[in-house]
Order: structure tokens, then sequence, then C-alpha cells
């Protein structure tokens, strides 16, 4: 029997999604880790997890999406409420689906979505300080989001993937990019078939150079042809990033949240 | 010279904004507490402080409002920035304005504004968790919007008031509240000209009970004209509470989120 779950977690505690002792074995540092141990005790036999997007150390997800196997029998209340309570703080299970054998969180997913917000003014954020990242030399939204429209579409995306990334191309399909402003808040929403590593903190890190006047706004254009990190703006922290979660297909019945229309 | 501050806190950690300690002696476990050592600092002299709306252990402040006197002569940029760096993550100063040796950020205010948020769903929050409370019975958001807007105007607020409360009566003008709720997070926003020990946490916690079913709408009415706190609900805990801020009149000229039109 296959489950979709949906898993909201605080990331600013642990070093990223994936697991890093070995399958089977505690590791109490990543999401996967605690996650799949909770899974297990409830299922009271070891559960392996397969989720859309491994987030780096550091990261948010308000919505990551994870399959696993279990023949356990258990109900849905105790995929959720039952891991939930074995769960530490920072993670919680939001709901549970049965799904078709051949679903995957990762393949089946044909979008991803993440945000990432910046406060925007002279003094440091206190309130809600993890959860946003903070620039202090004041920024153009408009042009920041004026200069983001030229990575829409297939392109590869050379120029924002790290050193360490292990993806076998650069193509990615990026669908929408916005950078919209409310208050001292500056909110950057990306959403792509998927991403190399680094990427949309590289993209965030580049159009913050735009927003700040340091770098025109057809410097973007001109990175993304380059394909080359070496020219791109730094990596932007990762407190300020949240994967709002995947899109599938409607058919896999998955809640609103994660389904296509 | 008379200064007025914003301060913006994240009170998970602090014991309450009151000074515990005696005036001018170190205490780390309230914000005014660091904020005066801070302020201190950046005088080389003892400032003390007196601020809009005390605050309890664990409340939030977006607008904190605080004034003191100092001839340090030191510029805006010394007294928030400077400020901040020797304050605590969790705490920072966004603002300084000199004013009228006549302001007090406590009678000058003429309303105090306080947000309360409640996750309402089955699973407990991970992300945000920190400004949270968490409801997980099934709330009807326009029903307790509707029973709240009997305590608008200006009556005895006896039965929202706890018993630790040092004010010399129970009168207050209640000016607005609202309860809306945003998918799975519902707002309660109320500002008074001021307000007693608890009466934000109070007033939530029996709108909880009328949201939850447990009682009618009209509940609420009979509660304030009874006077009485046993009758009330329990007190919501402190987590989900925000001081928005004050509001002074214009003449003051204060910054506009503080400031009347």
């Amino acid at each position: 029997m296959r489950y979709a779950i949906g898993v909201e977690y605080d990331g600013g505690g642990f070093r990223g999604w994936q697991r890093l002792s070995k399958p089977g074995e505690p590791d109490e540092a990543t999401v996967q880790g605690v996650l799949e141990t909770a899974l297990s005790s409830v299922a009271d036999a070891r559960i392996d997890t397969v989720c859309a997007g491994r987030t780096d150390a550091g990261v948010h997800a308000q919505c990551q999406v994870a399959h696993f196997d279990s023949e356990a029998g258990r109900d849905l209340r105790a995929w959720t409420l039952g891991a939930t309570t074995r769960l530490p703080p920072a993670v919680s299970v939001t709901w549970c689906r049965p799904v078709a054998d051949d679903f995957s969180a990762r393949f089946s997913a044909v979008a991803r979505r993440y945000r990432y917000r910046i406060l925007n003014r002279r003094v440091r954020p206190a309130l809600a300080r993890q959860w946003l990242s903070w620039h202090w030399r004041p920024l153009q939204a408009e042009a920041m989001h004026h200069a983001a429209q030229a990575l829409i579409g297939e392109h590869d995306f050379g120029a924002f993937r790290s050193a360490e990334c292990e993806a076998t191309h650069g193509r990615r399909e990026l669908q929408r990019i916005a950078v919209d402003r409310d208050g001292d808040v500056v909110t950057i929403d990306v959403q792509a078939n998927a991403f190399l590593h680094h990427m949309v903190r590289n993209i965030v890190g580049s159009l913050l150079e735009v927003g700040a006047g340091a770098r025109p706004g057809d410097w973007i254009a001109e990175l993304l042809a380059s394909r080359d990190r070496r020219l791109a703006g730094p990596t932007a922290p990762a407190s300020g990033l949240v994967f709002v979660g995947p899109l599938y297909p409607a058919m896999h019945g998955l809640p609103a949240e994660v389904s296509l229309d």
C-alpha cells in the first residue's frame, strides 16, 4: 500500500531534508531522519520515504510531499496525528492520502513552488526573523520583477546552479516568477517544473543586485545566457526560503494545495 | 531631551515587558531590561523607559512604543541601529523620534491594537508555530465575529479581567473587534483605548467557546453584563498574541503606523 503525505517544517534546526545516516538508523539532524523514525514507530516496521523537493539546511517547507509504502494497515489518522505526536515541534504531518502504486512524490510532480521573503528596512527583523532574510539597502521590487521575467521558459540555468549540483543537465522550465512588495517585505514567488541545487537562492541573490541598483535589469538575461555561475550574485541566505510545495495532476486525488485544477 | 522609539520583539523567550530587577540593574529576562541596558550603553548613562502597553510573558510586539529622556546628544541612528546591535536577536529598535517633553508613550496613547492568531486545523503548527496558537476543533469565524460586536463601546470589562489586574476600575472603550478566517488561520483584531490585564486573551478564550459551538453567540453579551470573571472562557495562550501597537494624535509627529490620520 502506497501513501502520500504533506509535511510542514521549520528547517532552521535541521541539516536539510535528506537523511545523513544509513536507512533505518536514527538521524535527528534531518527532516527525513525524524520523519522516518516517526512513521516507522507508527507502522512498527521500517518506513523509507521519497520526497518532492530535497530542501537544503535551514530551508522551510509549507507543504513538502513524500510517499512511502506500508502494509501495516494503519488509518489516515495514525499517519498524520499519530506520526505528528512522535515528531519534534518543528515538523508536522498535515495530511495523508492512499495513492496508486505508480505514484511518486518526486517523479509525478509536474511543478514545484518556492517563496523567498526579504525584510527590506534599515533595522534587522526581531519578530518572524526565523522566516525572513534581511536586506537593508532599499530594493526596487518592480525592477526586480521586470528583470526576472527574462528567466521564464525552458533554459539551461547553469548560471544559477551550485558547484555541488548533481543534476545530469541544467535545463529546467521556469513557469512563473513574481516579485512583490508589501510594506517592508519583498516576496519572490517562483514556480518551475524542477529546480537545480541552490537555483532559487542564486536567482534571488542576483535579483537583489538589480533591486539595489548595482546592476541593470538586463543583467539577469545576460547571466542566464552566460551559463556561468561565477558571474551571478551571491547565494541568498536559507532562512528566507520556503518550499511552498509541489503540484501533481488532478488524477492523483491529492489535496487542493498540491493538485492542479 | 525626550525621545520616542518603536520596539519590535519576539516575546517567546521573555518574562514580559516589565523589568523585574531594580532600575539600573541588569535584567536579561524582560524586554524592558534588555532594552534599557542597550539604550544605557548607547547613552553611556542610565536610561529608564516608559512603554505604551506592558505585554505579558510570551506576548510579542510588532510596534511597542516607549519614551525616555537623555541629554547624551546621540543621533537617531545611534538610538536605532546602535541600540539594536546591543540587543539580543529577539528585539530591535525600528525607529526613533524626538518628542515634546510632555509626550508620554503611556498617557498620550489614545488607542492600543492587538492581533490574536489561531491555527485552526487537526494538526499542530510547525512552521510559524512561535506566532500562532492552535485550536483543533473547527471554529465558526463568522459566529465569533458576530458575537464579538456586543463588546464594542464603553463598558466595565470585569468579566475579562485577570485576578492580578491592578487597574483602579474596569471601564474601557472597545473601539473595534473583527474576527476573520484566511485558510486555516483565524485572526482576531482588537482595538480599545486601553486594556485590562489578560483582557484580549480572556475575550479570545470566550470567543473560542462560541466559535466551537459550545456556547451561543449571545453568551458574550451576557458575560460582559455579568462582570464575573468566573463565568468567562479560559485565558487563551500567550503565543498567539501580538501587540500591533498604540495610536497617538498626529500632532506628536510619530511614524504613520502609530499615528492617527
